[in-house]
């Protein structure tokens, strides 16, 4: 049996708990969610936030795996430690993983997702053999000077899965599912390529982003128009030259002026309304399947 | 003119963003709401947990409007306090008014619906008059002794109105417009009864609260199964003898035990679960409109 470990994070954000509460479940009854042979720890991200029912305390987790902050001396915030403390163990520690699959939910309409960052080989080969298997749509974050520290680039190879639309703190049946589906897929996936019998399309389509978009605000930095109900729920869906985005309630509507086709991903999500963010743009694109993307996770999992 | 003054409530809730929205919208633009003529006061019942996008700081303020806390020296929690300083100003201070009408949002299924606590006869003809103009279901909260201390029951005549689905914290096109034309049309109905112009239906159809039904739970009080996809989103809607109503994710579900049929409201609220109700059971009657509903509504509005 390989050597190779999978680090499962749920509640990295403690008011999505959906997943946190499937591996709660899971860890009394080992069949809960199949594993396929895979070796697998599991963490809840935030712990605190999650017994709270909130985001985060001090910060976002999920924003706090950078650099700068991991090596201030001088930074105690709850979340600043959880990320040293969630390295220490699970990156070179005693329990040292190769890879890790964080799991989100979403107010937004993202449906079952997948979230890489850059355009790491190994990431994008992987993302790939799950948009064969499942055909999830894949959202790449990158050139965002504004979000950085991610949980999933510290290890060499990791996704982020996004689940939605649910409201935070609701466990929700449709959502248990999904996201038990996507977590058993990807265990599955593994495993195929664990024993080199892994099959790759012959192209991937990206959701590459492009810009975010903030919604229009009064002096005071609160929204004075919302998503127009024509684009609400429509993630993943193109908008074109035209279309209405945001509606001021009085009858005044902000349309999209851009003659390019965007497609918006996490329209009206919930918590990124403090992140100055109403939806992000991106392109979709098709990409074949290089060899070295293939090469690279080959690389990572013969261990 | 009459001197009748309308008490209008957003924000009760810090977490249910859509209506104080709405009032801050409304504060800058007259013609944002219609009125009718209706002499209204607007406030934002939770401020300081609106600012924090929370449900609450200290306790809920619509579970604070309690004898026993508002007149107990030794409370400081700021809803209380909170609570205190709204009587006084709008009951019987500088602002008095005879009615209130209080606008929440749920995560639940609601749609647009009614709430009224125990059997007043004015607010039992109001919300006849609200049922007949936009056929409105009513949800009659009576003989919970666990929940107690709602904001509206302090004036002689007061309603809440409740909206969703919507996640908490999230402005949702749907939701605005829903919230609007309930609100918009309070005050219409309103007007006709200053103007003595209402005309009532022969009867209403009530859902009369008779028990809470609780997540099942382990040792440590956190559910082990959530809402069943069958009964998620279909509040006001009948269930029967042998529904699912909780399913355990591992195949397992509970049903429904009982030849009563029952109406469940507020399925999977999120802001109920802290309160140990997975959903509440209403028996849905229909209820001839009594004369003195008429008069009290009469005796009240006539100032």
């Amino acid at each position: 049996m390989s050597l190779f470990q999978v680090l499962l994070v749920a509640g990295t954000h403690g008011n999505e708990i959906n997943a946190p509460w499937i591996f709660e479940q899971w860890s009394r009854d080992a069949a809960f969610v199949k594993t396929f042979g895979v070796n697998v720890e599991t963490i809840v991200g935030n712990p605190k936030a999650l017994d709270q029912r909130t985001r985060y305390l001090d910060r976002d987790l999920n924003r706090s795996f950078r650099f700068d902050l991991l090596n201030s001396v001088l930074n105690s915030d709850y979340e600043v430690n959880r990320a040293r403390e969630i390295l220490s163990t699970y990156k070179e520690g005693s329990k040292p993983c190769q890879m890790v699959l964080d799991f989100h939910s979403t107010t937004s309409n993202m449906g079952s997702s997948l979230v890489i960052y850059g355009r790491r080989p190994a990431d994008l080969a992987f993302a790939s053999l799950m948009q064969f298997r499942l055909g999830l749509p894949i959202y790449l974050h990158e050139g965002d000077s504004h979000q950085k520290g991610f949980l999933v680039e510290q290890w060499p190879l990791g996704l982020v899965v996004e689940i939605g639309p649910v409201p935070q703190n609701l466990l929700n049946a449709k959502i248990v599912k999904q996201t038990t589906l996507v977590l058993e897929s990807c265990l599955e996936v593994l495993a195929k390529v664990l024993a080199g019998e892994e099959e790759y399309p012959d192209s991937i389509t990206v959701h590459r982003h492009v810009k975010n978009i903030d919604f229009p605000r009064d002096i005071n930095g609160r929204p004075v128009a919302y998503i127009h109900e024509e684009l609400q729920g429509r993630d993943w869906m193109p908008i074109n030259d035209g279309s209405p985005i945001f509606s001021y309630g009085s009858g005044h509507i902000d349309r999209y002026t851009c003659e390019e086709i965007f497609y918006p991903v996490f329209v009206n999500e919930a918590a990124y309304s403090e992140k100055n963010i109403a939806m992000s743009l991106t392109k979709r694109e098709s990409w074949k399947i290089a060899e070295n993307w293939k090469l690279e996770l080959r690389n990572i999992t013969s261990i």
